[in-house]
């Protein structure tokens, strides 16, 4: 399935992709996706539905982010090698684990405001893990059974918050909108296997990122069971698994967001978000 | 008012202590402390209320987090001069900013469970700041305007996995029992300074930290402004302020956590926690 939450920011209702690609409200059956909502249980029964049951929706209007109200918004770090070589940093022998603030989260197609006091916004395309069951100790064999879906994010970063404001990455990734999540949640049964996606991002209709899922440093697998280890996830928590090479900080001359530049990100089978970069008021 | 939370894990009521000490059932008025309901403009409609006609809970049993669902569980780091010293970092020049997984909350009372493979679990008494208002961009002025309350934290700390791990302090923080939240939300009407709080933790009947939150080197309203220019704050967000020398990282030898301590901690006029120390299963 292919799950979405449709309308004004706040308001926003659930909706479901039919075969055609044609937006079915949900509401009926689930009022918002987070938290029980998109448990694994919840979810299987939701596969029971035929969509074409559900009422059309002849004009969704806005996409919002594919999830609401997250638990955690979790991130690894430099998981994959180019990246970690073209940030300076050595690959890490274990994950590096962050998190945004939650309130970061926003919809796919949502513009992305620079704030205030920035001059290193930068872009990561990443894929996106949604757990779904109540995960604490679980092996490496285990743990996709814990991953209710998964989805396009885009870990928007501003350089200088995050590295040279004294201490830990959470100042550099929580701004207003630097979260876009989704546009779908694709449930796990259509990832046949989340290592084999291309993902990619393109500024100004230029690809500046391009690579595939084969080439984390630490697996889904692995770092779900690895997380699993330090904390107890719930169902509705995101993890963003960490960006491929390609970003302004690693160009030369390094390049940042401007307001005005657009990006558009797309994971395989996940979807595409496109985002148009704005200044804070 | 203080407010808190009563019942079984997960299904806990809303509660209310009036003049005397006695928990008055508020379920009827407030389903449950998060979000929306700690909002400023919500709680003062609870302030309408005369606690003698609420119910009168004669055994409310246990005593859950004074919060649930946070949005965020934020935390600030070395944010005391002699706790800087002791774990032998310069004191910092701007706060420093981490995230618990919101998963760690729990009750005041609850028993804190050690994590598999620690070896380095640690206390930290901290000041609890409720946010109750959406907060961005805030000035220092008016920044205690946007706190709804304040709570006790334990801030618990496994320092292997903080800080030996590879990278960020979240994996240090997070694991369930990791912050106990409570008893009470105090809201700020009943705080007239954060800045002149006494602050204690005893370990096993001795005290180990014992300071004012006047050592602070960022003050409450410094830490608010600070945090509204990276992140949008949310009401029901949590956070936890930093916490005074005393800590068992920085005891000569180092001391941590054993299956069988009790650590007791109070915040002046925000109550006393209480937990017994035990193992994971």
């Amino acid at each position: 399935m292919k799950l979405l939450r449709y309308g004004e920011a706040g308001s926003e209702k659930t909706g479901l992709l039919d075969a055609a690609g044609r937006v079915r409200d949900l509401s009926a059956h689930v009022p918002d996706l987070s938290g029980a909502a998109v448990a694994i249980a919840a979810l299987d029964r939701l596969r029971g539905l035929d969509p074409e049951t559900l009422p059309l929706v002849e004009a969704p209007g806005r996409i919002g982010a594919c999830l609401s109200r997250v638990p955690n918004f979790f991130c690894v770090g430099l998981n994959y090698a180019r990246h970690a070589a073209e940030t300076g940093a050595e690959p890490p022998k274990e994950p590096i684990l962050f998190s945004k603030a939650s309130s970061a989260l926003s919809g796919p197609y949502d513009p992305v405001v620079i704030p205030r006091d920035s001059v290193k916004s930068d872009w990561e395309v990443e894929l996106g893990v949604v757990i779904g069951r109540d995960t604490l100790y679980v092996s490496e064999a285990e743990a996709l059974d814990h991953v209710a879906g998964y989805c396009v994010i885009n870990d928007v970063s501003e350089r200088a918050f995050q590295i040279e404001r004294g201490g830990q990455w959470v100042k550099g990734k929580s701004a207003p909108t630097f979260g876009p999540t989704g546009p779908w949640l694709v449930t796990a049964d259509e990832v046949a296997d989340p290592q084999a996606l291309g993902l990619s991002l393109a500024l100004n209709g230029q690809t500046v990122q391009d690579s595939r899922t084969d080439d984390m440093i630490f697996s889904v697998a692995e770092i779900v069971s690895y997380m699993s280890r330090f904390m107890a996830l719930q169902p509705g928590d995101i993890i963003a698994t960490g960006t491929p090479s390609g970003v302004g900080m690693g160009m030369k001359p390094q390049r940042f967001l401007r307001p005005g530049d657009v990006m558009e990100l797309t994971v395989e089978g996940l979807g595409t978000q496109r985002q148009d970069v704005v200044a804070a008021d």
